[in-house]
Formats: structure tokens, C-alpha cells, sequence
């Protein structure tokens, strides 16, 4: 019988989950339908399998279209943006249908639990890359641990969405956006809280970025991890409630955080209100009215810059800072802008992705663990470089855990129903198995002794 | 023919325009409706009044009963928190009654400005301490200047509801609260923007109290102001629009805003989200989950704490850190509250004003302005002391401008329709002047020249 599948939003980031979901069309007996605000950049692919995929036009505000859909359909997945889940997935209890997506479990999204359950429907959440994957591979080396009576005292975490090793160019930052910019420039604002050592540990925003962490992925090099803003609510879906410490974190590569850091200090990150400024005021005069005095035009602008944020003239950050063109006579574009949207503006120029850049996903997991009196550090490292500038390694990564997802959800094999994350092996294992298989996307695992337990 | 007004909400601050209102109400033909949710505690004053007072139970969100009270009356004074005055104010839109208040013109309010002037209504807004009483001793000082032809190049104005002196006890911060706690700890959050020189100037958050301005006031000694967020706004309404210095702020005791500015750096004034705490965490313990390295039990904490902050262990910060209980083994004494929430309980506990407290509103205008080639400074300064517990500066300042903006309105003496803040002379000097006379409260004017024009 013949299986329809509702794709909603098919953005960058939806194309390696097309081409998967493609893939398995005829043998699944699958029919899919990608409906989005944009459907002209899908006709090329699309039209390569007519029997089995069309595209629709469909605008998320039109409710009446929205149910239509998902009535004529048995699955539904949704690449929009977070904060449409909660509409789409009453919609699929109305109609009993099936619900996979990328994003994160909101307390809206928990709140129907009940109701999809008996529906007897399933929301299949989390299933892209993080959160996805990372569920995925932490929980199967979690889990092994436990089945051999281990006992798991500390639980580090990283992952970054960063640039392949030859696409980095003479950008000293060794970024570029390969996600949205603006949750980018806003990053960690707020506190960041973790536990270390059977301590609650706090860090402020402005400290997040001094506050760093120093990771080495094999063949790769060196990176930094700055702390997510909640690692805590990661121990129940792992079962890690009393674990001593534990922390989430994000990747980026060494200098990164100190030079982040400097923009953090000048101000130009906060997001709260409009600065009154003209679209024509240059970077120079924007950081300048920032300084405790406003320097004349004979000072050394960079050099006052640098004292005002406690840095060397020619450290790394200033030489960073220089690079954005923050001392430039360019103006910054946009009039009655917040900072945050000013520096996004920014950096959308400076750190656009080359058509012939490559993007690369680094995750690594770091484990402690106790077994047999011994004491044990396990490392998962992971590594995918984009294929292209349509197969961001950030695409495959997200589409490919979620298409393969789906495909055993499809397939009657998923029996959970109500809202699930891909926490449990009979869902991760093929998954993770699938995917080193069929696409060379496995963890590389370490393990040591490191001593006896005292 | 007796003319009837309503007061919506009669918290503490509406005592002295209570007692205003009644000590008027005879001799103008009034007669006072005090709606509040409480009405109990107003049964004393109003009792001694039956002929011309009444108290009734009121909920703003009993839309009928709002409907029913604005229907029976001629002018509505609203002293509710400021974001149900849209409500309010659409209800007298409805029946063409006036309204007046002390807090600010909202978006939602200038948006009705319109209406009103086709329903022949005034909203008589910003008629409080501040806004209002800021507004018309400025406009004084303006208008005066510009009537001789002069010309006003700088504008600074600060307003601070501090301790009498005589009340600060031991107290180092010399503060209590004597309005809404939780606006005194998240204050400044954003980035304040002003003018100077000329130029745009912008103070982020974490520079904010830093970046202070020493001020003196005869007879009571030295203050510190820290800007406000949005200075830019009152270049309007003042006809200020090219002046090239205008900054509006804050007055604090000096020394209160680089301790504060430690407490920012810590973490605590951060209100984003929840710290996931036990309640039962203790401020020692709290504060150690901000330091970098959680302290063992036998290091000397406070000089940890100095440390991080980059403070000398005696310094007067951390003086007023150790005051507040920081480094003490009491409870936090609230579960899973964020940082801003658990500094505003412990805040309230340590700026208690006790009843026989006396708290103390001042306020200084410096203006600088060219007159006839000369250069001129003028220093406008007010200082306003509680009588007691009850009509508190606080409340007489922003009571007694209030009930005399009202008194002109309900007298016909205000013929402008519309949307009004007290910035014209035919309701700024009767009110300075009424203020003066019966209640002391005026201005000490300092003029002098410090210069010629080149």
C-alpha cells in the first residue's frame, strides 16, 4: 500500500533529507509531498521522480491548507522553524497522523504526550543532529556501559557547526555561518549552568566566554567549547539524574571565545532595543561611541580600542576584531538597529559561505566511567565534511539521522507512541549503524584505563 | 455642580494624592470614587469623609465593573501599573471621560491620540514625579532660557528616590527600597544610548555603573548617577531636538554603583532564566557556583570572591557584598528562581524600609546654554524628605503634581485635547508654584557664567 509522506519546510538545511527520502521512495512505496512557502527551487529534483514526489506551494499561516495536507497524508515531517511544532502537531492529532522532526521536545510539544498517545500516534522529536545524533551515539556508549555494571561519573559533551580544514581561508575566526546567524550572534546570553564534581556551577554571559574548554579531535586538531546555556535537563532522557558532573557544550575553533568575548565587552552583542542610529554611521564611529571618551580623529583608534578592552595591540582579538572591519570607515548598514542586529548585518558579509566552501560537524562526547574497581575515560569523536554547498555536512547531518528515522517509523518498527527522542537502541542502533554504513558517518571510539577506583 | 472622579488603583504611593484629593473635594464640588482590589485599608481616610468619598472593590479584570465605574464618573485618574492603561484609557474613550496619570505615554496610548482629540478628551499622562515634575521644573528652566533668546547646549537630569540621611543607619549602600524591587535590580539591562559633544554615546550593561557622574546637592552631600536607557527620547517633547549633550539618569550615595556593578559581574542580576537551585542552597554556596574554580571549604571565600572580581579584599565593595549576606551560610530560600530573583529576595530582606524610615527624592537639572555671547551653567536641584512611613517622598512627589494637574483639568483650566504631558507653561507653573507655596517643595536655582562665546 501506498505510504504518503508530508515534508513541511524544505529550506538549505532540507536537502540531504529529500534526497534520502528520494532514495527510498520506490522500494518503501512511499509518496512524498514537500510543501513549501518556495516550491520552484524543488521542481529540479522533484521532477526527477514524478511517480513519486511532487512539490506544493504552502504558507504555514494558511490553516485550512495546513489541514488539507495533513490529512492526505500518513506521516508528517516539519523542517519550519521551531515555533510552528505546536500547530502542526495538533493538526496531526486531529487526523491521527504520524509527526518527525528535527527540533527540540518544547514544553507545548510535551504537554500533548497525552493526547498522541491515545491517538495512538507517535511525535518522533529530536532525530537530526543536535539534538539527534548526539542523543543517538551518547546514549549507545551510555548504555554499554550500564549492561556491563558501569558506572558513569561525568558526561562532557561538544558539538560545532564549523568550516572543512580547506575552506577555512585566511579568516582568522574559522567561521562562517552554516546556520542561522542571528541565534549565532545571540549565543549564550543569559547563565550557563552545569554540574562538576557533585557541584550546581554558573557561568554569566560574560564570563561564557573566558570560561573554555580545550578539546583535540584526532587528524583534525584543536578546538574550544563554551558551556550551553541548560546542560542539566539532559540527565533524565539519559537516565543520568546523580550523575557528579555534566556538561553540554559548543565548538569552535581555538581563539574563537576570547576574540567572541570582545565583542561581548564592547556591547555589541545585546538584542534589546534600537540604538537611534543613522544607516551611514561607519563601524569606527559605532565602536567609537562605545568608548568611555569619544576619541578625536588624530588617536590611534585601534590602540584605544584595545586599552578599553584590556587587549595587547597586536593580540589575536584585536587582530580579529580588525579583520570584521569593526575600525573601517564602512557604514554599518541599517538605521535604528540593536547592536545584535548591526553585528549580524556584519558578519552576514564576513563570514557568508563560498558556493565552493565545504562546512564540517564536529561532535565529541567525553565520559568517566567506574567498572570492575577501574576507572575508565571514553572518547566519541565525530567528524563530517560537507560534500558540497547543497550537501552541507550540517544537511546530512541533521536530514540523515531524521530520514532514516522516519523510514523505520514508516515501516512499523518504531511501537512507542506519544512523544519520543531517540534515546533507545531499538531506534539508535540501526540508525547509527545505517548511517557508518551507507554514508561513512561514524564515531570514532577511545577508551582508557586511567587507574583504580580509591 | 458636583463633579465626580474615580482613582483606579490605591496602593502605597497613592496616600498624598488621596489626602490632596479630599482636602480639594469640598471646596471644588468633588466627589472621590477609590476603586481597589483592597479597598479595606482606605475605609480609615475615606470614612472621615462619607459626603464626598467612597472606597469599592474593584478588579481591573472585571471588564463590566470598569465599564460601570468610568460610565459614573467625569475623570478617571489611574494609579494601576501602567500596562493596563490602554484598558483604561479605551474605556473613557468609550464614554468621553478624561484620564490622567503618572506613568509614561506608551505606544498604545500616543496611538489614541487621535480619538481623544475627536472625543474632546485629554489624557493628562507623566504627571507624577518622574515622569512629570522632571518634566515641568526642566520646562521652566527652557523655556526661560529660550524666551531671552538663549540657546541650550547641554542638558543632564538626574532623579534618584534614595534614604533621608538621618534614616541610612549602618546601611553602606545608604538605599532601600521605596518602589518596585524587582525594577531596581534588573535597571540598565540593555544599552543606554545619549548624546554628548554631539556625538552618539551608547554604555552597555556591564559599563553602565562604571561610567558614573559625581554630582553634589547643597546641604546633602555628594551623589553618583548612572545613565538611563533611553535619553534620545526627550529630545522631542522638550524641542531639544539638535541639542549636542542630553543624558538622563540615575542617583545613587556614592559607592553604591561600582558595588553593584560587582554584583553584575558575578552573575546575580541576570534574570534569563531559572539557576535550577534548592532553596535550601545558601548564598556561600550559590556564590561558589559562580567562581571559576568551586572553592574547598577551607579557603578563605571572600578573598576568592575579591579575587575574581579583581577587587581588594577590603575594598568598600566588597564591604557592601559582605553587608548583604553574600558570603553567609543563610538559604537562598527560594528553589529553581533565576539569579535576578534570588538577589530581589534577599534585597527585600536587607533594604527593608523600617516604619520609622524616611526616605528622600532628589532631583538636579544641569544645564549649560549660550545667552548673548556669554556661557552659562545652570544647576536646578530638589530634595524632598518623607514625613513618615505613609506619605513617603515617594508618594507626595508623584501624589501632590498629580492631584494639582488633576484639580487644573477638572476645573476646565486645561482647554488641549488629546494626548498631554505637563511640558507647557500654563500647567507646569501653576503646579511649581502650588508646590512651592503649600508644600515647600521647590527648586534651589543656581545661575552663573563661566565663560564668553568664542
Amino acid at each position: 500500500m501506498l505510504y504518503r509522506l508530508l515534508l513541511l519546510g524544505a529550506g538549505r538545511s532540507a536537502s540531504s533529507l529529500i534526497r534520502y527520502l528520494l532514495q527510498y521512495a520506490p522500494r518503501e512505496n512511499w509518496h512524498l509531498t514537500v510543501a513549501d512557502v518556495h516550491p520552484s527551487h524543488l521542481k529540479p529534483v522533484l521532477e526527477e521522480h514524478p511517480q513519486y514526489a511532487r512539490a506544493v506551494a504552502f504558507d504555514i499561516q494558511d490553516e485550512a491548507r495546513l489541514d488539507e495536507l495533513v490529512q492526505e497524508s500518513d506521516l508528517v515531517i516539519s523542517m519550519l522553524p521551531a515555533l510552528f511544532h505546536p500547530q502542526v502537531a495538533r493538526t496531526c492529532l486531529r487526523y491521527k497522523r504520524h509527526l518527525a522532526t528535527a527540533s527540540y521536545v518544547s514544553e507545548a510539544i510535551r504537554e500533548l504526550n497525552l493526547e498522541a498517545q491515545q491517538a495512538g500516534i507517535t511525535f518522533l522529536m529530536e532525530c537530526g543532529l543536535d539534538p539527534g545524533l548526539d542523543h543517538m551515539s551518547a546514549m549507545q556508549v551510555i548504555d554499554h556501559v550500564r549492561a556491563q555494571g558501569g558506572r558513569i561519573s561525568s558526561f562532557k559533551s561538544y558539538c560545532g557547526g564549523l568550516m572543512a580544514p580547506d575552506s577555512e581561508g585566511d579568516n582568522p575566526w574559522k567561521y562562517k555561518f552554516t546556520w542561522n546567524p542571528r541565534n549565532v550572534v545571540l549565543a549564550g546570553q543569559g547563565t550557563a549552568k552545569y554540574k562538576q564534581d557533585g557541584q550546581l556551577r554558573f557561568i554569566p554571559y560574560q564570563q561564557l566566554f573566558i570560561q573554555t574548554e580545550a578539546l583535540a579531535v584526532a587528524e583534525y586538531g584543536l578546538f574550544e567549547g563554551y558551556a550551553n546555556r541548560d546542560s542539566l535537563s539532559y540527565r533524565a532522557p539519559y537516565g543520568l539524574e546523580d550523575i557528579p558532573t555534566i556538561l553540554r557544550g559548543t565548538l569552535r575553533r581555538p581563539g574563537y571565545c576570547t576574540a567572541w568575548n570582545a565583542l561581548v565587552r564592547l556591547g555589541l552583542t545585546d538584542d534589546s532595543g534600537p540604538l537611534g542610529n543613522p544607516a551611514e554611521m561607519t563601524w569606527k564611529e559605532l565602536v567609537s561611541s562605545y568608548l568611555p571618551v569619544y576619541p578625536n580623529p588624530q588617536a590611534s583608534f585601534s590602540a584605544l580600542v584595545a586599552q578599553h578592552l584590556g587587549l595587547a595591540p597586536n593580540s589575536p582579538e584585536m587582530h580579529r576584531l580588525q579583520w570584521l572591519g569593526l575600525f573601517s570607515d564602512e557604514p554599518v548598514g541599517l538605521a535604528n538597529a540593536t547592536p545584535a542586529q548591526l553585528l549580524e548585518h556584519l558578519l552576514t558579509q564576513k563570514w557568508r559561505l563560498e558556493p565552493t566552501d565545504r562546512d564540517m560537524i564536529v561532535m565529541q562526547h567525553l565520559f568517566e566511567y567506574e567498572l570492575e574497581g577501574k576507572q575508565y575515560v571514553h572518547t566519541s569523536s565525530l567528524v563530517v565534511l560537507g560534500d558540497d554547498s547543497t550537501h552541507t555536512a550540517m544537511a546530512k547531518t541533521v536530514g540523515l539521522p531524521l530520514g532514516m528515522a522516519i523510514r523505520r517509523l514508516a515501516r512499523g518498527e518504531v511501537q512507542q507512541r506519544g512523544v519520543l527522542i531517540p534515546t533507545q537502541a531499538n531506534l539508535y542502533e540501526p540508525i547509527l549503524a545505517e548511517l557508518a554504513a551507507d554514508y561513512g558517518i561514524r564515531f570514532q571510539e577511545e577508551k582508557k584505563a586511567v587507574g583504580i577506583v580509591s
